[in-house]
């Protein structure tokens, strides 16, 4: 079905990372030219190990994507841009904000001005996130939910999501826009606590640690394995139509936080309890929060293939077979 | 009624612009202590004549908003500081977008930073824009209008005005938000057409030129008189119940493009004609647009107080008085 990336120029910033590897790797085996663009900023999420097996089929620049007079080089020649590379972390984006908006928003509207002065054609998909809606005022959360983000990082990847938009709007160039969820898989950055709480779990289950979900742990979430979102953003790629659009993904079903951690105990031995929710996360806990991916679905017939238990067996088994490069010992 | 001004430290940014040195004389007459910081960058609005009444009661401090490192010293010692400095031009946005991103995004963000860290308790009033709306989907616009901006200010002003409302949440700091509509009046800068087309006209009128109305001239506006914008800033900033919030001003009357300009001619002559859109324009064209400004009303009790007439006739005699520091010769 991606027949289209055969033998294409593609650069993937953020390649280094957790989505924007699996990405690369799967557009090798399609036989794409594929160009990576990573800082390797630690604890950003960039791990040179995650392509070790295509590292001799794709090419490894690494640089920042705050070089903006790098930039228009690296993009000149790209028939696909699939911008990943971004600071995720909602806690630094509060304690240090300006380097949130250099990455998340002066970086992305920097590579728009270098596509549309060296590569208008260029096809482009910005990752967005789910972020943008704030606490959810209905569920499932469709894109005509309104957008209050509650941290400096929901605002500058809204702004930049804005940007994406407005470039097509105004030069016609041919951008789209994915609002990913709660992504995991092999790959993950499981080594510190900045990516969100899937994967702190895998991280604490697979050392045998004690998982504390607060309150109830009924929370529910919709789940995206990897696979499932390299093939989102592949299908994005390739529909011209979808350009100047923003689009969910999701999950149909969702998972309560303890079903997430009594799930992954079929793959792994570790206990988990619940615990009171600390003052400083209720405050900005969320609630439950799922998606809906109609609108995508629609547009590309796109769905979810692998359920949270095959998901999560594959990710168990991929971190147990390269543990010394993900999971460190305690 | 602002007694509550008399003695204390007030800083205005963009102070030496059109809103901001009417704003900056008013509290100088209320017995403020105003330190005014600007750029004075050609062409952007900046005007040290604004305040050429008053300069011998206040302190201009020439530097630029995007200088972060002066920025805490500036804002150390003062109990409010309204956030006025920004590039308005939409046109410059598109040209320019990495400056507009500078002066609009990332330097209000480094103000709320410098806040933060050395002057939490300052009350802050931070100048937004109807822009934000975009095309209205509906008249008149309020405030739960759907935010879709149809150019990098509008962008980066969002955001921004994200920041301001993001900063009172997370950290109980006394920010608040007026998106302003067509503002007009003294001190409006005339000498080049960025500024949107209210100046364009005056300037136009003034020197007895013909002005020239896009389409049929019935597209209607909500314009608001300056003397009008400061007191609802002035109001903003006192009402603590405010912090966090977000409100329009306008005006309950509208007035067509033709109607601006045939009330203008009560009061200076010149001529005025209808011509066929360009088509750069019409792409970019909003169409009618007011917004309802019920809900600062609610909370405040403000409304405009001056019409349309008695604001024309006050900026005609204005200008022609000063007519060297505004209106160049054709």
């Amino acid at each position: 079905m991606h027949d289209a990336y055969r033998g294409l120029n593609i650069l993937v910033t953020g390649g280094l990372g957790f989505i924007g590897s699996n990405l690369a790797i799967r557009l090798v085996e399609l036989g794409a030219q594929v160009l990576i663009v990573d800082s390797l900023i630690p604890d950003y999420g960039g791990n040179v190990f995650n392509v070790s097996d295509v590292q001799d089929r794709l090419v490894i620049n690494v640089s920042d994507i705050r070089d903006q007079e790098s930039l228009p080089s690296l993009i000149a020649d790209q028939d696909f841009v699939f911008s990943l590379a971004g600071q995720v972390s909602h806690l630094d984006s509060m304690t240090q904000p300006m380097v949130d908006l250099e990455i998340n928003c002066q970086s992305q509207l920097a590579l728009l001005e270098a596509c549309r002065h060296h590569n208008p054609t260029a096809k482009i998909v910005f990752a967005s996130t789910r972020q943008l809606y704030g606490r959810p005022q209905y569920l499932p959360v469709d894109e005509k939910h309104p957008l209050v983000p509650v941290d400096v990082n929901g605002i500058n990847k809204l702004a930049s999501e804005m940007y994406y938009s407005l470039y097509h709007q105004v030069y016609g160039m041919k951008t789209v826009s994915l609002r990913l969820t709660n992504t995991y898989g092999p790959r993950m950055d499981l080594r510190n606590d900045r990516k969100g709480f899937a994967g702190v779990f895998l991280r604490q289950a697979l050392r045998g640690e004690t998982i504390r979900l607060f309150g109830t742990g009924q929370q529910r979430r919709d789940f995206n394995y990897v696979d499932d979102v390299v093939e989102a953003l592949l299908i994005a790629g390739q529909t011209t139509e979808l350009a100047g659009d923003v689009f969910n993904l999701g999950n149909e079903t969702h998972h309560s936080l303890t079903e997430f951690v009594t799930t992954l105990q079929q793959f792994t031995e570790f206990q988990y309890e619940c615990v009171p929710f600390p003052p400083d996360r209720e405050r900005i806990d969320i609630g439950d929060y799922y998606g809906s991916y109609q609108k995508f679905h629609a547009a590309t017939g796109w769905r979810p293939q692998v359920s949270l238990t095959d998901g999560l067996e594959q990710s168990v088994a991929f971190f147990n077979e390269h543990r010394e490069h993900y999971v460190a010992s305690p």
